[in-house]
């Protein structure tokens, strides 16, 4: 094989002679082989990083840290990384030692050795652009590391936020296409009162779209960004202007607004937007695994459960039993979800795990928030075009359950009062009588009264019962 | 013992003759006794079930489903419950099933019994006042305990803040003490660059400050409630304006701006807002242990630690070792993060186990919920009172181990380059020489640059370094 | 008050004159409030230290660094304590800081108050007999606290066993009771094959059954003990035969096998075994989970769910749907397995958080290990009385349900083939047909294989399938 | 491409022409991409789904039940898979719903078409060779995975443990190496008593053993397996001898102890095994983060730290701080550890949420677990080579720190008393005098007699020192 000698602190170390990284990533490529998942599994983190290099080098081209050579050489780089180019270049395992430093380094001499090429020099000639001196210019891991994970993780929200969108949209045609398809509610497993199938449908739909918004706030935490700060947030070896100029240029060139934190010390250590970041993910992934379960409770059967809607099969359910078509697509969402709740302890501990300056556990958290995006955009994705659009309802079988329940009873409390409906309820359930017959034979209500009392449209909305009872 | 006979659904059963709760509450403490821990010791929540029952009966009054007499008589009894009466009489073990039905006839059943009372009836005599039509009138435990617990928490957010705030403030007031003491930032647990050691205390008390914007955030979140949803959220058994109407008067109330949620159905199955408000406590105790984290690695000592700071004693550390004193306020702290962070885990279980119209592990998640806050609040108060207020910084620690290290080398690296600080950084490593004789020797900078560079006023503040350079 | 002045390290101090503790006890009630719960709480807790003191009086005597006078009345101080005496004095929080000290020191303080009253001294005259010198002569809070804790473990396990094995019973008896209750098999909520109701009850029982077996497991690891340690497992100020002597005491006082750890270093800071123990009431808490989740499934209707099995009803299930009945006990039972689930992540985090000779977090590992067996014993107990034992088969019911499924077409598979039965299965499903006529009509098995391979006793049990089609 | 017809109870679909796997796969494949991770991403998965297909064919093929060509042909197709041919066939997402059906299946049409090319049949002639009928005759998914996965943990556990057992050579290795390197010892990050270097890294190895014996106690518990249960636990489809003829096959095959577990209704829905296994790699986790956690401690520094140990410096460890090492090896480390106790919470959500007769979310306990144990060796061995190994002591600064310390004076208390010696330390370490002057100062004890108390040999083990002192 090919290859070029580099140098840093600890030595002399051979490289890859075609390889757009140098020496400091391939140190870390030799040291962490633990998930096996490299940066660019991620791409919004390489863009991220991309953008951030591109938005420090013009800070500094600004304040005349850098020359413009060298800056537009750099720039062009990051644009085409940006754009695409190079992502099989970011090697480095996420779970990293270094609070994201070779995560850094990798991006530093990647662009250095693009920016070379476009400077008409070969890889590894540093002494006209330097990853360090050069890209890495105001910068230090601490702060450009961060930042650049804040930015991926709203570059990644994006697209996750559609296609939750996409879902609930699913949600809600079917809530519409079953607005008309009376069932019996359940609380705590046990029959209540009558609702609609569209109204279970639509509260799933509504619950999903409240995440929407809280996926915003929780973004909008990450705009404050430690840019600027350097190693610990005293913002050493940084002009005074450069935070706020960076910053601004990050926003331009993201399309985000991002802002400098107010206090970078407290921003270099600090993992609370992630962690809050984080909360948000695992209350998504809870609602999704709470109507997989849901899901899966309404359509068991086919012939000894519930019932009421059929999933559309997706593969054969059993090896050995025939004709048996199982809830796989909820399934896999639940599995998903405990995932998603997994990934969040892990950033939990993470997060607890800093210590004095700056969190050493950094990777471990933003792996973990990509990949639970990623897992959480798959999974939603598979669950609408897999399972939810195809759901029917089975109209004969939540009908007829509605017949032979009792819960109805409860639209009459306020007419013959709890401990009567109480005493109607239990003689109902042991004899096998139905409610109505034993309201009329007690005669506690006229035939008239209870028609009206349990109609659906009585029961499935608020009713001015006093008015009737005294008409 | 002096008893009473009460009947429900099950058949009768003697309850004490000077009980104020009845015989559903009695079945409940017979059933239940997990935990031991009744709902009178969060009595913030026994305050929101009597402004709930309260609420009811005002609305109930005004649509003219609840006569004036009756009325009077529970609106009087609410009020002295919530004033802090009978508080004892709130018997239930908070881990309980049923989904807080327990917990509701548990109020009920007090309330009607105060109202008999005043209304010249014995305790019991449910003809003239009812536990179940009259005081729960158009309420389910569906509605009224969630609506209750959102009430609850809220409640014991205030006097939570108020304790934050607090340490905040004591956090702050050392941050300025201490504004002049320079000592070495540490990342990773290595020597990084200089800071004071008010910059550290100030980052304290910024981080938690945050949280009181999110506890404000995810309390607005608890005030969307679902009274007026009754059993399934359809609202069954109400008025069709008393949903509006029970919540404005909750509002008026409590003072807090509770609303009606949109979806009912959704919010009665839903507990994304215990979820989102328990991440929020989570992530205060995050922030809490890295605090305490930080606190027993700078008072590491007294001889061979760090010792940049020194703890007040609180106890005799050792019950063999003489003289040793120990972080014990700051490790009660850590304990009780990760008590808090544990109970979160308890929510999210909960919260995912919901099935179907209702969640039935709610009484765990207000349990969960009610206890990290009471627990926080007594870690804050704890840690502001009888250990951050008495730090005391060892200022002549702090300097010799800034004058000792080499991390003072960054700040020259945009005057000496990446590369050439490298190599001096580890020869003074090997060597013990110090960096500024090396530099020297090598000439890369002049003393009087070198003496500007290092001096602290350069190192704590981003520097305009080109400008000094071109200089 | 009356008082008496007691002196420490850190000064003076006003105690209760009645108090059996001493300064340092008081000390720790004014430091830490969190939880509220003393150790008192935990009978177990105190009668191990109780018996720890004593091991160590008799080892010392021994071996001449204890006199026998004073030694004879701290062993007859504990032996009271041990009994039951004076519990109430052991007062401090659970969780507190200082790595148990507080716990050590007031252990230590109320023996040595207990023993100077038995030597004629007044309380606080520790010149007579000192509860650092004497009580905890040879020890330290860092050996002394953890092997009282997995002495106390080891003791409240036995209660928690026996109450585990009286639910198997019960569980049993139902397996007995429903063992010709034919019904359909579920997997992944789809109609599976029969089996018998009495196989489900079964498979609890054996479930649980297991749990016992690691619950000894786990146990075992806890006999090993780090007595002797003293501070930080070197041994320091204890006879070279003081370890041996004193865990082999301990195993007699206590009828339990301790022995000495094998390297007292290791053991010092090492939470394994906890760690372990906790992994085991977990997986108990999971399993109990499931058994509660099936239940509320079976029992699931009345009218509109699975219905093959009815709880005993406990309490009315809800304030407004009149004759409700819920699964209240094992809805309790799910939030005791999630709490008991959570508080082992506090373990986790807990045992974690150890650093280099220590692990300062023990008071909440040995919080959460007492507690979580506190509330498994109440859950256990209140599911065997107040639900299983009162569980009735609804017999029509399953074998309705069987009858109608078509999973019995699994048992046609070995002489049909998988395709064909695949076949068969659809067109009976989108029909309405059932198998039997299906598979007659096709005329690819006889009326009498039929026979023979759709009884329950074929299907309930491994068949030799191909013997039969040979004859 | 080519493409091939295959059918199933879902209708026709096309499938590459050179693809080993059939119709089932590809719906797989078209069903999940939720991790990207295939099952042949762990090869033991793989070899224990071979083996256990082996094991059937041979048990089918005595008893009758296979023809001995499709037998021999379907043992030489699992022969090569287990010996790694066609792992990359091997292709289902290792989340999928259905719980393992997929993989089930992946694996019976790989087997089947590699046993069609021996009998001379192209791919997909399923009419000579079937994958359902034949390769997973007597079986279902819900057996034959689950045992596979019991296997395949066990298969994995190999490697790791001989990884663990390198890590702990090492630690010994540097336990022998720093045997006389006395140091401080530290409980609560305070100074307590001296010890050696050598004691701690012992204390490391021994701590690291444990979990190897526990290790093998949770392998144990994997070799009962349900294997012969089939769709529920009942055997339905199999042959009275078959469950103890198979798993005595799969025993042969696996050279592992596996045996049939006495309740296979029981065994089939049961995950305490995976649970118990997973609590141990937890505990294991922890161990290691609490050695990371400490070496990162000891080398802290390198000016401003304890300073005790220099871990071999692995890449520069910033990007803008010159010459700076951090600690990034023990860092990767913690964060695996984190990511393996974060995993085990999915396996505990997983396990608690199976329904009656399965557990519809086996394939995220079996990922996690065998994703774990992947980490979990990656990091130890990067652990040993990376940074164990070349720790080197810092003798100077130990002996140095010991010098300094109060902490001698714990071995003065049995001779001067508990509360002479507080008395003594408090002056200590206000005046900065050492704690032998001033002991002498006091006369407390005689030159010869503090000179013996405070050697090293004595401070380091248990001393007979009422012995001395009555000489």
């Amino acid at each position: 094989m090919n290859t070029r000698l580099e140098h840093d602190l600890l030595g002399d170390m051979e490289i890859p002679a075609d390889a757009w990284y140098g020496i400091q990533t391939q140190r870390a490529i030799d040291n962490f082989a633990i998930t096996g998942v490299p940066i660019s599994h991620f791409p919004q983190l390489v863009e991220a990083l991309a953008m951030v290099k591109m938005a420090a080098a013009k800070a500094n081209t600004d304040l005349g840290s850098l020359d413009s050579l060298k800056s537009e050489a750099i720039i062009a780089a990051c644009e085409e990384i940006r754009d695409g180019h190079l992502h099989d270049q970011f090697v480095v395992d996420l779970i990293q030692g270094g609070a994201g430093t070779s995560t850094n380094m990798n991006a530093n001499e990647v662009i250095a050795n693009l920016a070379l090429e476009k400077l008409g020099h070969p890889k590894g000639q540093y002494q006209y652009l330097h990853p360090n001196d050069d890209v890495n210019r105001s910068q230090s891991t601490n702060d450009a590391y961060p930042s650049a994970a804040c930015l991926a993780i709203q570059l990644a929200a994006d697209p996750l936020i559609e296609t939750i969108r996409s879902l609930i949209v699913a949600l809600r045609a079917k809530g519409q296409e079953f607005s008309d398809v009376v069932k019996m509610g359940r609380t705590q497993m046990q029959d209540a009162v009558p609702m609609t199938l569209g109204q279970e449908f639509e509260a799933f739909a509504v619950t999903l779209s409240e995440d929407i918004d809280r996926l915003g706030d929780a973004s909008k935490l990450l705009c404050e960004i430690n840019l600027g700060g350097t190693a610990i947030g005293t913002g050493i070896n940084t002009h005074p202007r450069y935070a706020a100029l960076a910053v601004s240029y990050l926003a331009e060139i993201s399309g985000k607004p991002m802002v400098p934190a107010t206090n970078l010390v407290e921003a270099t250590s600090d993992m609370g937007a992630f962690v809050l970041f984080s909360g948000v993910l695992r209350r998504f992934a809870i609602k999704l695994s709470k109507i997989a379960n849901d899901l899966r409770l309404l359509s068991s059967g086919p012939r000894t459960g519930f019932g009421e809607i059929r999933l559309p099969p997706m593969q054969p359910g059993s090896s050995i039993m025939p004709g048996k078509v199982n809830p796989v697509i909820p399934e896999a969402v639940n599995q998903t979800a405990y995932q998603v709740i997994a990934s969040d302890l892990a950033v939990t501990m993470a997060a607890e795990a800093g210590q004095l300056q700056l969190n050493a556990m950094e990777p471990l958290i933003i792996y973990n928030l990509l990949n639970s995006m990623k897992m959480l955009g798959s999974a939603c994705s598979m669950f609408e075009t897999r399972c939810i659009k195809g759901i029917e309802a089975d109209r004969e079988r939540c009908a007829e359950l509605v017949d032979r329940s009792i819960g109805c009873i409860t639209a009459l409390v306020p007419h013959i009062g709890y401990s009567n409906a109480s005493r109607i309820a239990q003689i109902a359930l042991n004899s096998g009588s139905t409610v109505r017959e034993l309201v009329l034979s007690e005669k506690l209500l006229s035939e008239t009264e209870l028609e009206q009392l349990l109609s659906p449209k009585s029961m499935l909305a608020p009713q001015s019962y006093e008015r009737e009872t005294r008409s």
